[in-house]
């Protein structure tokens, strides 16, 4: 494999199949258009899977975890060591995203790329790219390398989830100080000021987020010359977990599998991704609008639709999985609803 | 009982389960407030339900269905069979809300309130209180017996519900021609002009909700002494399956049930319930914000906060069905995660 596996096209979109689905969708007992988003989308995937009947039962869920050289500047509401005492909670049962996966019956895929004390951790894959990144104020967040590696560590996970037969993945993160990175990186790739997407994160109060920008513009600044540049961005700015999110999706795009994009985090990895190789775009669904302020930018950017908004702002994937189920339901109302003719339910008139 | 059983208050919050439940979420290993409307949401479940950890697993889906006299005016761009032939889908499983009620694990409760051409379906409880309601232009929709039996209907149905051991009720409607009748008694109730409230339905053009916005203006001329009274406005210018969803909410309030409220119709018919008897309001959610212009209005008024927005416009209780995995996932994650102390895992300093 040459270092640039992400530019390989993402997998065709299967045009007869979302024709089949779409027709499908105007036959079904209900008013045309009734079901709305959830019609666009049971069409869309049925498009990607390549099959009229579209299914998302199969789940994996992919947990990228990471620890930041930024938070020595005191960007966080949190010690650092919650990042390392969170992996153990996801693999406990106890977090969140624990509690999601279980009652959506998913495998849950949990990576830790390096945190800044080593752990080992029964059921987490320790890859140990680094004790953390380096202070993206003092030079790039990671070395190329570094880089490369979580990149293929989330095109890893997906090949795992391949091989378990996944149908949709979610990918969620884990890292105190990421939004502040994430923030940095979508600055930089963007070429937008800090103010328009800095945000509290886990909760800092206004003078925190001031603070947070001005450590956001150091970076912007001694990175300046990769503003625009999606791996540049990444590399100087970014964390592991960002970067093996958006190895993640790439690596969907390709092989096939239909990904449910979580909060402003990962919806950056996912920008990253997209800029990276536009064809990875369609293969994406994003689960809600998050309370983080940058996030509504970021999802203009990308032209997304989100399923859900209800004021998250927890991460770990969490609100990727609280839409699976409309996802799933999607699938079922096109699968398993009566045709008019089927039904003998009189259609409107032409 | 007496013919105003729904004047009986709701059953009163349980206080201190509502302040355990609250202190709980304080604990849960996530930022304090992350998740946001889904906190709140398993708080307010804790409060009504009298116990710390909520549950919202035995489901109950009531779908009232009913004919509208108003049709003959030429209101609706469906014919008015398809009252009765949706009524046979919903028992085959082949509508949508069908399709719900199976994979979300209900029991689905079927009740034709009164069609135009009598039916006999297995399966569904055919009640005949009429062969739909009167024209609303030309006298009231329906006599003050009819109305009654139609409010206990409603409650026949919840009662039902609660021997079955249930706890969230979903009440949908099906009835061509409803979304006038619903548009009528809510602009009768609010005392409010009817361009505000009427919109296309199932698919009327600019055209079709212009012609329907004058019907329902003569209708409001007729009936204009009941401006602001619940009962009056319901009986003169509803629909059956509209005052059997007003009486069921009612009762699921009294009886201890949360209901799960779908759009613009059951919308309506919960504004009833509320003007009739204002203790129900804090058992309503509400499942979410449909494409019907008047929904806004009405949700506005109510101040319910939807858990989704799709632009859904099907009615049949779908909207508030697709709703009902969040409402379990805000129960799991409340009852299943860990507490930072359980977890080991540090809070912010304080």
């Amino acid at each position: 494999m040459t270092q640039s596996w992400w530019l390989a096209p993402a997998r065709e979109i299967d045009v007869p199949a979302r024709e089949a689905a779409l027709a499908r969708q105007q036959q079904l007992t209900k008013p045309a258009g009734s079901l709305a988003q959830l019609e666009r989308l049971a069409v869309q995937l049925a498009g990607l899977q390549g099959r009229e009947k579209p299914s998302a039962e199969r789940l994996w869920i992919a947990i990228f975890a990471g620890d930041h050289g930024v938070v020595g500047e005191g960007v966080s509401a949190y010690p650092q060591a919650v990042t390392g005492q969170m992996l153990g909670n996801f693999v406990n049962g106890g977090a969140a995203i624990s509690v999601l996966a279980r009652q959506l019956d998913a495998q849950l895929d949990v990576v830790d790329l390096g945190t800044v004390s080593p752990m080992d951790l029964p059921g987490v894959r320790h890859l140990r790219l680094g004790a953390g990144t380096a202070n993206f104020v003092d030079g790039p967040a990671m070395h190329a390398d570094q880089g490369h590696a979580a990149l293929l560590a989330g095109r890893d996970s997906v090949l795992r989830a391949k091989a378990a037969g996944c149908e949709l993945l979610v990918g969620g993160e884990m890292g105190i100080g990421n939004t502040t990175a994430a923030s940095a990186v979508a600055c930089s790739l963007l070429e937008c000021a800090a103010p328009l997407l800095v945000g509290p994160g886990t909760g800092l109060n206004a003078e925190g987020v001031l603070h947070k920008t001005a450590v956001i513009e150091r970076g912007l600044a001694r990175h300046a010359e990769h503003a625009g540049d999606p791996l540049g961005s990444l590399f100087s700015l970014g964390g592991f977990e960002i970067a093996a999110l958006a190895g993640a999706y790439l690596a969907c795009a390709q092989e096939g599998i239909v990904a449910v994009v979580d909060g402003f985090i990962c919806s950056v990895a996912a920008l990253v991704a997209v800029r990276l190789n536009p064809s990875v775009r369609p293969w994406l669904l994003f689960g809600h609008r998050g309370a983080e302020p940058g996030h509504r930018h970021v999802l203009e950017v990308l032209q997304a639709e989100p399923l859900l908004d209800l004021g998250l702002r927890l991460g770990e994937g969490s609100g990727a999985a609280l839409a699976v189920p409309l996802v799933r339901l999607a699938c079922e109302l096109h699968n398993g609803m009566a045709t008019f003719a089927e039904a003998a339910v009189a259609d409107r008139p032409a």
